[in-house]
């Protein structure tokens, strides 16, 4: 039987005109850095957006499916270009200004950027790449910085108000197909090139009602949100576009993202959710702790990117804000879980903060399975450990391929396969690489990523848990385990410790110390001291080294 | 550029699958009348829906596309059949038992449906009809009632219970088109055959996400929703599905819709939310004042249908129930609006109010616009009067043809049009049949129905308004205006008034009292006393027998 309903698309311009006509009064606030911020209506922002896709089809030669790139902070003008592509057919390009400049020639290359707007204050980064960027037809600069780095370049150089002064404040947004692609992030891996994750109208537009559902984020025109996740870091987590879903405010940091000036936008502006990195907050804790303010407007906190330690976790509710763990990455785009505890537990309550720790839980649109050591699906206990793999409307199924190389499927230009076995289960589903176990109401907590998880005898070890049991040990200052091959178990783990400068213990005493912590058959056999645990340029604990130092005998091992 | 996002339909077997599974605890609470009322997690409603489903593939032969109907109250195997039918790919169809008994069988047979799931109660309606219903091949009954009414019925019966009794829990859903047939509805139409609307799996799945948006009903798992509207009244406003959705637990009032067991239910079962018409309400409060009861946990009351008086508003804002006006039709799934207040406006103010009384705003996915007299799209400035029209991913562009007859376009079988130029316009949007006007901000106030507003030179003069006016005179009991044709504006308003018993104002004084009231061009020439406004069986003016005894002559109309 056929369903009488009509067949219309879901679209990032009916958002956009949604926004801009019944929420046409709420609105995009940019931090200057000094004195009041500046005010922008949705109304404003579309018609500007309008103006925007007729400056860049009339004077750019933007057409359908080009890409057309951002590298800029949180603002008004990005709002504006996040719309403008995306409803006339292009596709938007944000691209993450803290990339390692060879990352970033890559990504635009490999996307084909025939377009780039940049903030003034960023054309430091970009102009010194710009022979490098064949593609790159016409550069756009928005907001103060010095133009005449500039001088020289070959693409042609605009500037973003005088390009969009003058043209029509509205738009005839073509009806697409809402699985066209509407936007596109690469995702920095530890291994290997970027690879180019493209949202579709549909996906953007089914995560933006999610955003807004009660049991999300639930925001609604009574809020205003500080959006301090970056616009590049997979679409600042959605709320560019579900903010216009429904007429939610929207304060913009810009580049002022220092714990000083957040603490000065939170307590005049008065936002009643916030998003960003546990780092961003652990800065502006320490900012409070300094000098205190009135930081009682933020109701809502949504904390992602990596887990929110305890003791911040606690200190933001004495301060009343709450908290609120999500898990997602770019292939999610990134909602996959939100940890709101489940109603029948007591506010306040231990049992509470537990679930407030989890990553959270998963909505009916993305559906979760765990994958264990030998590929079988694993319970939902609370207990058993796996790969989390997820499947949705709006996760991603493949990479992209590149500029005209092709459909999705098979390999890209250079030859690497755009659904890898170790991202893509056969059937399709998204391998988070992440390690986790869900209990029975489907809340997820991650103990460990894939690549570092010990598979010892067809069962997994947490490098992670085992790390947090050896470093409660008072003269322990850190612990970094990994996998080491074992012929009897496949892998087992190694103990490598820094302790702590007139410490006592020694590694039997540490190793003992496990007793009871953790499960006997997980206690580690092989230990070393080391000096300091290797770190990553951004901080985390470098395990790759730790393993070809082993390979390579260069570490001292005492085995017992 | 192609998007590399996962093609996954959004499908209702989701839902189920999630609400059985992450929020398995939560409930389906049906009333008995007696004693406890019967409970069911969702957990048990998700391995029954999959039992039942197993029943009508195995034993009842109902395969993908089939009608499947029921003619129930609202209660859990209700619920059980909302899922079992659409997940398997057959097609629900909720049967309205208000219905006259020639409608119910005129339905029945244009939707072909194969299997009836019945409620015992509700066996004296169904059985005397079953020799008109040749393509029902099988009856399940469900819940008390004379089963010897069906001896001798032609089709197999069976009970609901025996039926899924030892089928299996699980059942492997189809993967199927999110745009095919989920549940059909027939609008009980004024004139003319009843008309199907056959929602998608697809217009569901966004629906559902809709009420649970916090800008629209925003529930979660720490509500509870008194389903008070009916299961066959356009999906029970989508709240069986939104609620698996979010885990809502749902309240269920069985043939129990008297005021004194509602007011029961919401003392002891304590819901959260509610969703029925005005008169439910009306005579709710009765019973409330005649025999007050703590009914403080009903923070939200959608009330939809019609418009919900100011003094039920303002009476149920006196004992806690905060009423929130809603619009939709069958044809809009129904959600249309939802007259949350913008958030600037002053909690409790006059303002606020007049907000409340609107039907509501439109969400980003309900595309509006109003159509004048001339054809024209008028502005949205809150006075400007048209036909409301829609368009959106859960609006109906068209009716159903009946079992075998086609596309959806066209005519059906009986030569009627499938998109009638009265319900659809040119470029596929649905005419509401509601007149009214949309503020600036989105708001949606109706003043009249399309058939009875006065078309005066190119203008509209809302005939409830005029009602509204004259009524307002202490001597007038009742009042209904029509349009009759005028050769010089084509059409003109004709007042006919009913005087209170003893009143002293005569036609001149109702004129003269109309000044100030109404604009000048709308103030009617042609008035006439009538003894009582003819009504239909459901007790609203019925406007039709005025126009006819017009156009006949039986009227002794007064012009001046």
């Amino acid at each position: 039987m056929l369903s009488t309903m009509q067949d219309v698309p879901l679209l990032i311009s009916r958002i956009l005109t949604h926004g801009s006509t019944v929420h046409g009064t709420s609105q995009v606030i940019t931090w200057t850095g000094e004195g009041e911020p500046h005010r922008r209506s949705f109304a404003e922002i579309g018609a500007r957006a309008a103006q925007l896709a007729h400056a860049l089809a009339d004077d750019l030669g933007v057409t359908e499916g080009d890409a057309t790139a951002t590298l800029m902070w949180n603002n008004a003008e990005h709002v504006e270009a996040y719309y403008a592509a995306p409803c006339m057919g292009a596709v938007l390009h944000t691209l993450n200004l803290r990339l390692a400049t060879e990352q970033l020639v890559w990504i635009v290359n490999h996307a084909a950027d025939k377009v780039v707007i940049v903030n003034g204050s960023l054309l430091p980064l970009l102009a010194p790449l710009l022979p490098q960027l064949p593609t790159v037809e016409h550069i756009v600069v928005s907001g103060p910085g010095d133009r005449s780095l500039l001088d020289g370049a070959r693409p042609r150089v605009h500037e973003y108000e005088e390009l969009i002064a003058g043209k029509p404040t509205t738009y005839d947004w073509p009806e697409l197909d809402e699985r066209q692609a509407a936007a596109m992030c690469y995702t920095s891996g530890t291994t290997g090139d970027p690879k180019g994750v493209v949202y579709s109208h549909r996906s953007i537009y089914l995560h933006s009602m999610q955003v807004n559902m009660a049991q999300s984020m639930g925001l609604t025109d009574a809020d205003t949100s500080l959006v301090v996740v970056p616009q590049f870091h997979v679409n600042a987590w959605g709320l560019p576009h579900a903010t216009f879903m429904t007429g939610v405010n929207m304060l913009m940091p810009d580049r002022f993202l220092q714990p000083a000036p957040l603490a000065e936008m939170i307590e005049t502006e008065r936002p009643t959710h916030a998003a960003a990195v546990p780092t961003i907050w652990q800065g502006l804790l320490a900012e409070l702790t300094a000098k205190p303010r009135d930081v009682s407007s933020l109701h809502q906190v949504t904390i992602g990117g990596s887990a929110c330690p305890p003791s911040l976790m606690k200190a933001f509710d004495d301060l009343g804000m709450r908290v609120c763990h999500a898990w997602g990455m770019t292939e999610t785009s990134p909602l996959g879980t939100v940890a709101r505890p489940p109603a029948a537990v007591e506010p306040g309550s231990d049992e509470e903060f537990a679930y407030r720790l989890t990553q959270g839980r998963f909505p009916a649109s993305v559906e979760a399975r765990l994958t264990g050591p030998d590929g079988a699906h694993l319970p939902w206990d609370g207990e058993s450990a796996g790969e989390l793999e997820v499947r949705g409307p709006w996760i991603a199924g493949a990479y992209y391929a590149g500029a005209g190389t092709g459909t999705g499927t098979g390999t890209d230009a250079g030859g690497a396969p755009l659904r890898p076995a170790d991202k893509f289960s056969e059937d399709g589903w998204l391998k988070t690489g992440d390690v986790g176990t869900i209990s029975p109401d489907g809340f997820l907590t991650l103990t460990d990523r894939a690549k570092d998880v010990i598979k010892s005898g067809g069962e997994w070890i947490s490098s992670v848990d085992l790390e947090n049991a050896i470093m409660s040990h008072p003269d322990v200052a850190e612990a970094a385990v990994v996998a080491v091959p074992d012929t009897k178990w496949g892998e087992r783990p190694l103990a490598t410790v820094v302790l702590r400068e007139g410490a006592s213990a020694d590694l039997e005493a540490l190793k003992a110390f496990l007793a009871g912590k953790v499960a006997k058959w997980q206690v580690p056999e092989r230990w070393t001291l080391i000096e300091a645990v290797p770190k990553t340029s951004v901080g985390k604990f470098d395990k790759k080294v730790l393993r070809r130092q082993y390979a390579d005998g260069e570490l001292d091992v005492t085995s017992f």
